[in-house]
């Protein structure tokens, strides 16, 4: 763990897995340098909390991660104020507009489809568009520190993904927007480790599944999880698999425990 | 091949693979219906002319897949004619909005993005979803016809997908619209094919790779192509595969040739 001085954007840090990694960057290291970005800052009482503790380093911005226009103007919050990123953590999601995720085809509409496909997967790869200067310009103090023979990153963009969104493990169906999204964020990361990845200066790129986690998201369907991780003890886990990304991972889907997934 | 009196619905018909499956459809079989849909019929001038040599057999619907109240017309047109459907191929397919994928970040627009997924991947879906009654009341006329051993179907999806859609051969990057609608496609076919293959009755559902092919969507990359496909070589092709389809099948993601590809 090298976070001397990194510089961490958390995209959707309101609350649950976001607000999480807000929390632990912040306690493992008062010296990082955390912007959380959520739609409503000021219904974000969690988040400005946090702030009241790290007024120096934590910044919260408003950011609707389907309103291009505010992407932008974020990136150029960080260019202004940092002129560099070391972590980008895309972790807005949605399961459906409903709250439910489909049972079958009978509840799949085209509106739903949509709005999830937007928030879980163009959002956080517009994210990437726009941020990927900054991380381009990073100074690698997230994942392993490279060594003589290791090829150098300068940053890292991790998007949270999920493992229902595997198509080769899907043996269940149902959930078709949430499903469908994680899918194509899965091509998004993929294609991104591919961008980001010829040049001298290279930006790591990986999917990550944080378990089922005790959030809102999940909440409705928790009586059927035998395993339901606190936030604390997916983020800490996630932050170590984050921690031991080297270039050569880049472009990978990895469970909390490291276990790499099918796409 | 036993499509004595199958019928057919080909999504995207005005011009490429659409139209030539409703060619070869009714040039194997004069017997098969073919329901061609389209945009917009009335410049559909190769459509209207092939009508014009199968006036009884083949009906032109005007059908924009990503307008969901135009999907559930067709579906009454369907349910009203002829109460049953044997075979569904969504073929309606865009690169990008500018015709051309994009080759990097810069060139990634969230409009873009949205309607390349829209028209790839959620008016399939939705397609799926209105006509999936009909085929679950299907005959079963294309695919293998089912032995005393086999399981039975009674209907196939067949949603042309693209290699390119596939996260784990992806090697290039790039196109990332078209990409990440493919990979969501390729998540509805497996999710329909779980969906689908539950009851008595089943719906064989595959994701078809028509090569790269002689048509408006490949035309700015031509040049590239050692190997560029006519329609009628590939359609042929894709018959071929989809004539070969037991329910065992369903699911999977199958080349032109036949050859299985990972998601």
């Amino acid at each position: 763990m090298t976070a001397m001085s990194g510089i961490a954007l958390i995209q959707g840090a309101s609350r649950g897995i976001g607000l999480q990694f807000c929390k632990t960057l912040l306690q493992r290291n008062p010296a990082t340098t955390v912007i959380a970005t959520c739609r409503n800052p000021n219904s974000a009482q969690d988040l400005v909390q946090l702030k009241d503790s790290n007024p120096a380093n934590l910044h919260i911005c408003k950011l609707d991660v389907t309103k291009e226009e505010e992407i932008v103007g974020v990136s150029k919050f960080v260019t202004d104020s940092f002129g560099r990123l070391d972590l980008l953590i895309n972790c807005a999601g949605m399961l459906h507009p409903s709250g439910k995720g489909e049972t079958s085809l009978r509840s799949v509409d085209e509106q739903g489809l949509l709005s999830t496909i937007h928030t879980n997967a163009v959002g956080p790869l517009v994210m990437a568009k726009m941020l990927s200067p900054l991380l381009l310009n990073g100074q690698g103090q997230f994942g392993v520190t490279p060594s003589d023979s290791g090829s150098a990153h300068c940053g890292i963009i991790a998007n949270m993904s999920a493992k229902v969104g595997s198509i080769t493990d899907n043996g269940l169906g149902g959930w078709y927007s949430y499903r469908m999204s994680k899918a194509a964020l899965n091509m998004a990361t993929k294609n991104l480790s591919i961008e980001l990845g010829r040049g001298r200066r290279k930006v790591i790129c990986v999917s990550l599944h944080p378990g089922t986690v005790d959030t809102d998201l999940s909440r409705p369907y928790h009586k059927n999880v035998p395993n339901l991780f606190t936030t604390e003890y997916s983020v800490n886990s996630l932050l170590q698999v984050i921690d031991s990304l080297t270039v050569e991972d880049s472009g990978k889907f990895f469970t909390y425990d490291r276990t790499e997934l099918p796409y």
